[in-house]
């Protein structure tokens, strides 16, 4: 799903700015769209009375208008902002480049939606010869105002004028030798001193320009960095892989800086009101003594967990914890916090809802309805439906865990950053993992560290590996966005990306060594361990009970096989609304019998061919029926075209015509006679009925052979028979005639003379078919409708070329997403609306289906709901999703009723 | 367009059969549906008073009542046939069976639309060896009457019980040996006696039973062989060569016999009542003296035109004039008549509608106008528009023909059946014809005869030539439907079909040698004559001026060329609706610098590619608006997918490595990266401007340079641009802003300052386009649906595939007819209408035309006009017939207002 947003619902009427502190909050109620998330519930903290240092808020607007007037800032936009510093200065006492009291702020971006170290921020803005001495003077601590101002010409270099953090790095490593030092930390002042000097010295020669002294300049060009980095390269990608789509820009927020740095009575962290992966109600975080925030973020010291605090200072800690019950009780929601304390005092930087896994989003839920914060009601619309695919996927079996501690092959342990277990092959670089992926190995992407450039490879990959950084990583917090299973802050592994290996204790593994990682615990096993399908009980039972409740959809599964028809069964679909049928064909003796079909010349041939499938088919579909046993099997006749079957292979070719006992040039003509120009749109599905009526007739014996099988061991099968591709009505009336003609003949030979209940109905996937509903109604009982093929036909998009431009259309916003994944509502949604009335108005009690890879999808389900499905039809891994997203649906639906 | 004809308006209420004579006719303004064509006039021309032979029609659906019930004659039927026979012997005084005075009947099939030759016939039912005795006696003529009986033996075993004429030769040889005679004519009463025997004994080895001597079940069994024939192989080929769909069946009508073959005051002959070629208002058609009917139709003798009669019966030739009038005045319409004359009496035995040559169905419309028999609306209407092509067909040119006949090419002179002039090499079977036209000759089927096992090849042909028959054989009829050049009869060809040779007057001529023939003169030249194109004139210029009062649509071209261009122009044409620039690539400079365009690396190699075709297109649009000057030019920007121009052989490649400076490795890496599983649905149109937004540019500017070209020498173009492949709004208004913005900067780099007007609009042809055409319109403004594609994605039907299933599809019925030839108007219709409506709801004035094939079809056109299109455009040669199409749309429109 598109996280799209419309335009700003409360627009600012052309203000620019939004001032915040306990004195006076201008933002408050105003939207994330307007303000960012984070300006908006910087607004929101400071009006509940919470510690935050004040600044100001330049809207989203103002960036939009940026790029609109082609990179200039907005006329009256640096006025409003000297207004905003001069209340500032007013408040705090303090002044901009002041040799006493400067006034010091941090420059930030925030978008409505978060987009985690993809935008740019400064830091220490303000600072310059003058005002650090002033700096030094005031808090008696030039250590620590010249290691601000050092910061401060690194990172502006960097972010507003594009000189790299390593240019300075020679500055800074001539420096530790002249003092004799190894740390950062252990430069001295005076050291530091010298350091700014050198540092104005790299800006200025790869600047050509002094480095500003004018905190105003300075601000200017800080706040233009962060409008710039809306589009910077890996902003966009960003939002290209997370499909974020709509926003109007990132807004800036000025804010007066506060120090965790200033020794060690100072501090920072960021931590979850509760723990976002398993969802317990408990104060979850890191925080790191004598540190900036981005010390924390960036990974590059492994904090220490939040539960360590009281150790160090018991008032901030119980002071922390009542902040969190009152922000839980204010929003009624988990939240991700940023705090820093600064010589004892605590200040909150940043609220927003905590991104959670999957098992943590239900367990939340659930307790907060316990807690009486939320209603039953709330919780079934608060967890993101596709979430749950995380707490579905495959985690280690708890035997082959506990014997691989004890064998030894335990390799180390790190931070449990995202749950489930997975087993891959290493790869050390980002590029290595898409490559060794697409080839189709199952990658752990091993990195010290992940940064926004990996985004790709860690997409690619099963798991991710670091071994730096703690639960709030990068790495972290991207793969729990996307349930992809994550271990960080491994310490013990050395990594030689270039010799492509990992040391770990002394074990070395190399990129074809087999790795196990258990998110969920932080462990790292060498060698492959079994893993075990997700068990759902508990909160997760208590949801599904809940969306059982609430929702109005019947939720079915497509499965082709007994196996996949058992696991949706217990992941609780209501019977099976695709049932392909051409897999079955690609077993050995099958596929031989079916090219034997294919090439044969006439009908007696062909019939003799299909006779040899029959059993083949009688058994499958006894196996499923009898999987699905009481509960409805839609099973579509075969869809593919022919020459799908036929080997493309000189030798392959060569083989068969050995085989059949025709010469190579018979079976050469075949596959030449029945290659296609757009196979999409060639002769398949129920045109291959037409030309060969034979084939569906074994189709329709196997079907009822088997049903009347079940039968008579008392098994209720219900078959649905499904004829696809249907583009007119009269060719599903002669395949409707057929079909019912077939299940007589065979219950007469069977002399079954019992009770059968078998529908016929077709799918809706030719735009024809549903325009023409109403006619193609009279043959029909059902009508399911193939959104896949729907799609590809009412865009024109070919699913297996579509990548040659798709990619360019969401880039460039011509389409919200994926339609393919998220179903086009005002297009493809209006033939599927269309389908559904028409047929209706022919056949009122019309039983209406989808089971294109949209009936897993959580908006496509609710436009299904809208527009009166009985039922949707997924894998069987997304049932409990659809499940979900159907009583969301339906309550959304109420709760607008009510509107 | 399909000739589909819904049930019977009238029904029989159960009525069977239906009695026509002077004094009883029951079947009077009753439909052809339900007696058939020939069943319906003939009540027709007896309730006129014409001398017609009494008999009774059984109704076409008795024969679907047949098929209905698996072959089995309805119950009762035979009780109405007997009935009907006891009248019919009541009024002439005659028995079936008599030994005195026999009744004898034809039993002849006639659906509602002709199928010549297709369905069976027996003649001299009543006939055994009692009758025959008794017919010897009555008529004093032993030879006829044994004639007849051998004719009916031969005949009913034929068509009743599958014994070939072939089984009857050898005893007719051996007659003939032994009364030593050479002719079938020749052979005395006594040797017929003897034959019928030797017939009876044929009949009764390959049956195993006797020949029926009652007339009653020889009767029966012809109704039967009638209704079986309603599906016989050729008949069903036939209907779908001819794509007659929607018939009930086949009536059958049973007539009293007349015979034209009583002696030299005898003959048959069939006749129009004006010219079928040119139109001329004078009476033409063959006779044969002492001949039966299918003589003349089967074209075995060589007959003597009409005008010769009144050297023969000039009385009877008076008679013919009068009935001519009587039938025109009557029908106002030129008939096709059936007549024989028995012992110096007048018999007319059918009555049509005259099949005739697009030429001359302008002139009889034109001159019945003047004639005061029709109105000028009536003329507009009656003349079937696609019957157009045919006077629009290339001609042989004069000189050319004037210089060849006096050089002695001139090789033999036959009749001319079906005019136009046309160039090709021999075949001489209807298979090789078939063979070779697919491997893209130019064939002249070349036979004695044809009959209907030959209209593929006939079909393949762009002529055809036979060495009999006459200006109603079956090749003449069959050709002219089609508008194929055709010269029959011509007598001095000697065929040698094993050999493919043949020889003319001493001239050989093989497969490989070219022939023209003349199908308006009967003429057939050695070698290639010049042709030349159409000229329009006279009454066509009549007939174009009253359909352009009429239309209310604007008629426009597609065309690619200022040849073409210019020759629509001439046609007729308002504009053109559709340039395609695609073509313009594969010139041999072109298309190395498109290919180098595709195998670019980055975009400054595009762009430097690019720049190399700009002149061309540049060029084309030049010429072309100067073609059309005055009227606009739709263009289209490049359509297809680039992979279209890339080499696919091997050489090709490696010439197009060198000729690029590449490796051959670039060359294949690129053409496999570009290959697409559906191109259809793949990467072309406007998705190629989204992806490299630099080809619309070269594109837009060279229409932008040529347009300013032209106008600063005072041509006035009017190019439209139109952006192909749309389906969503946004990369319509992003394509739509980068053509103006390419427009404005074009004139602005060349100081345009002067009035240039050019649309910007796009092709409807993906069914989400025709769904959101609300949304689309508020970036076009133009429409132009493009109904290929449309048709493609609307069913799912590949237009490069769909021959694999389409055959089977109109076959069974499925379809009405091929959509691709004729607008599927309830699913494809419904788009296009919805597109006109929403697009129309956005903007009120929207233009909106068509530019698929369809626009050259005359029911797509109705269609086109219902739903209230600004224009349809077609291919050159089709314009005159959309202008007619379009005059009868807003005529038949008028009437229905009236109603």
């Amino acid at each position: 799903m598109a996280k799209t947003r419309t335009a700003a619902a409360k627009t600012s009427g052309g203000k620019m700015t939004y001032y915040f502190s306990k004195n006076k909050t201008e933002g408050r109620g105003l939207s994330k769209q307007l303000l960012g998330g984070k300006g908006a519930n910087l607004a929101e903290m400071t009006s509940i009375g919470l510690p935050v240092p004040p600044g100001f808020t330049i809207t989203t607007e103002c960036c939009d208008a940026y790029y609109k007037s082609g990179k200039k800032l907005p006329a009256g936009l640096m006025e409003a902002v000297r207004k905003n510093i001069a209340m500032l200065e007013k408040e705090l006492g303090k002044k901009f480049g002041d040799d006493a009291s400067p006034l010091l702020v941090s420059v930030r971006s925030g978008a409505a939606l978060s987009m985690p170290g993809m935008l740019n921020t400064i830091l220490n803005l303000g600072l310059n010869d003058v005002s650090t001495a002033g700096l030094a003077k005031a808090t008696n601590n030039p250590r620590f105002a010249y290691d601000a101002y050092r910061r401060l010409i690194n990172m502006f270099g960097d972010v507003v004028m594009d000189v790299g953090h390593e240019h300075y790095e020679h500055a800074f490593s001539a420096i530790k030798r002249k003092y004799g030092v190894k740390l950062d930390t252990d430069v001295p002042a005076e050291g530091l001193i010298e350091l700014c000097n050198d540092y104005k010295e790299v800006y200025k020669k790869r600047t050509g320009k002094a480095f500003p002294q004018d905190p105003m300049v300075q601000l200017e060009a800080a706040v233009e960095a962060v409008f710039k980095s809306w589009m910077g390269d890996k902003a966009v990608k960003f939002r290209d892989v997370e499909n974020i789509r709509g926003l109007l820009g990132t807004a800036v927020n000025v804010q007066s800086m506060v120090y965790g740095n200033m020794g060690d009575d100072s501090g920072t962290g960021v931590a979850f009101t509760r723990d976002p992966n398993t969802g317990e109600n408990k104060f979850y975080g890191d925080f790191l003594i004598n540190a900036q925030g981005e010390d924390v973020v960036a990974g590059i010291r492994t904090p220490q967990v939040v539960s360590e605090m009281p150790k160090w200072n018991k008032k901030v800690y119980n002071q922390l914890l009542e902040i969190k019950d009152t922000l839980e009780s204010h929003f009624r929601e988990m939240q991700d916090i940023e705090f820093t304390i600064e010589k004892g005092t605590l200040y909150m930087l940043q609220t927003r809802t905590g991104k959670r896994a999957g098992g943590a989003s239900v367990k939340i839920a659930c307790d907060m309805v316990k807690e009486k914060l939320i209603d039953e009601k709330k919780a079934v619309l608060r967890i993101p439906a596709g979430d749950l695919s995380q707490i579905l996927l495959p985690s280690l079996d708890i035997d082959a865990l506990e014997s691989a501690r004890e064998s030894g092959k335990l390799l180390t342990k790190g931070v449990n950053a995202s749950p489930g277990g997975v087993v891959g092959k290493l790869a050390f670089t980002a590029k290595e993992a898409v490559e060794r992926a697409a080839a189709g190995e199952k990658i752990i992407l091993c990195r010290k560290e992940t940064s926004p450039e990996d985004v790709d490879g860690m997409h690619s990959a099963v798991g991710i590996l670091t071994s730096t950084g703690g639960a709030t990583s990068h790495a972290a917090v991207v793969a729990r966005g996307w349930g992809r299973c994550c271990v960080v802050g491994a310490g013990e592994m050395q990594i030689d990306e270039h010799a492509r290996r990992v040391v770990i204790k002394g074990t070395t593994l190399g990129h074809n060594d087999l790795v196990t990682i258990n998110g969920t615990t932080g462990e790292v096993f060498n060698g492959a361990l079994a893993t075990r399908d997700a068990k759902l009980s508990g909160d997760f039972g208590t949801v599904m009970k809940w969306a059982d409740k609430y929702r109005t959809m019947n939720i079915r599964t497509n499965a082709d096989s007994p196996e996949d028809a058992q696991r949706a069964r217990e992941f609780g679909a209501e019977g099976i609304g695709l049932c392909r049928t051409e897999h079955m064909f690609f077993g050995e003796a099958r596929i031989a019998a079916m090219r034997e079909m294919i090439l044969a010349d006439d009908l007696t041939a062909r019939k003799k061919a299909l006779a040899k499938l029959l059993p083949f088919q009688r058994a499958d579909f006894q196996g499923i029926f009898t999987a699905m046993k009481g509960l409805p099997v839609t099973i579509r006749l075969l869809d593919p075209p022919l020459h799908e079957f036929l080997p493309h292979e000189a030798k392959a070719k060569e083989e068969l015509a050995n085989t059949l006992g025709v010469t190579l040039e018979v079976v050469k003509q075949r596959v030449s006679d029945l290659h296609e120009s757009n196979p999409m749109l060639g002769h398949r599905g129920c045109r291959l009925s037409v030309t060969y009526p034979e084939i569906l007739e074994m189709q329709v014996r196997a079907i009822i052979e088997a049903a009347i099988a079940c039968k008579k061991e008392k098994i209720d099968a219900r078959p649905e028979i499904m004829i696809p591709i249907v583009s007119t009505s009269p060719e599903l009336k002669l395949l409707v005639a057929l079909t019912a003609q077939t299940i007589e003949a065979v219950k007469k030979e069977l002399k079954y003379t019992g009770k059968l209940d078998v529908q016929i109905g077709t799918m809706i996937e030719i735009p024809r078919a549903a325009l023409t509903a109403d006619k193609i109604a009279e043959h029909a009982e059902f009508f399911s409708f193939g959104t896949n093929d729907l799609t590809q036909m009412t865009f024109g998009f070919s699913r297996d070329d579509v990548n040659g431009f798709l990619p360019d259309y969401l880039r460039k916003e011509l389409l919200p997403c994926d339609p393919f994944q998220s179903l086009d509502t005002s297009g493809v949604g209006q033939l599927v609306q269309m389908g559904v009335q028409k047929g209706r108005s022919t056949r009122k009690d019309l039983k209406v289906g989808i089971c294109g890879e949209h009936g897993g999808d959580p908006a496509s389900i609710d436009f299904c709901h809208k527009v009166g499905l009985n039922y949707v039809s997924c894998s069987p891994f997304r049932v409990p999703i659809a499940r979900l997203a159907a009583a969301q649906a339906a309550l959304r639906d109420e709760k607008k009723g009510k509107k």
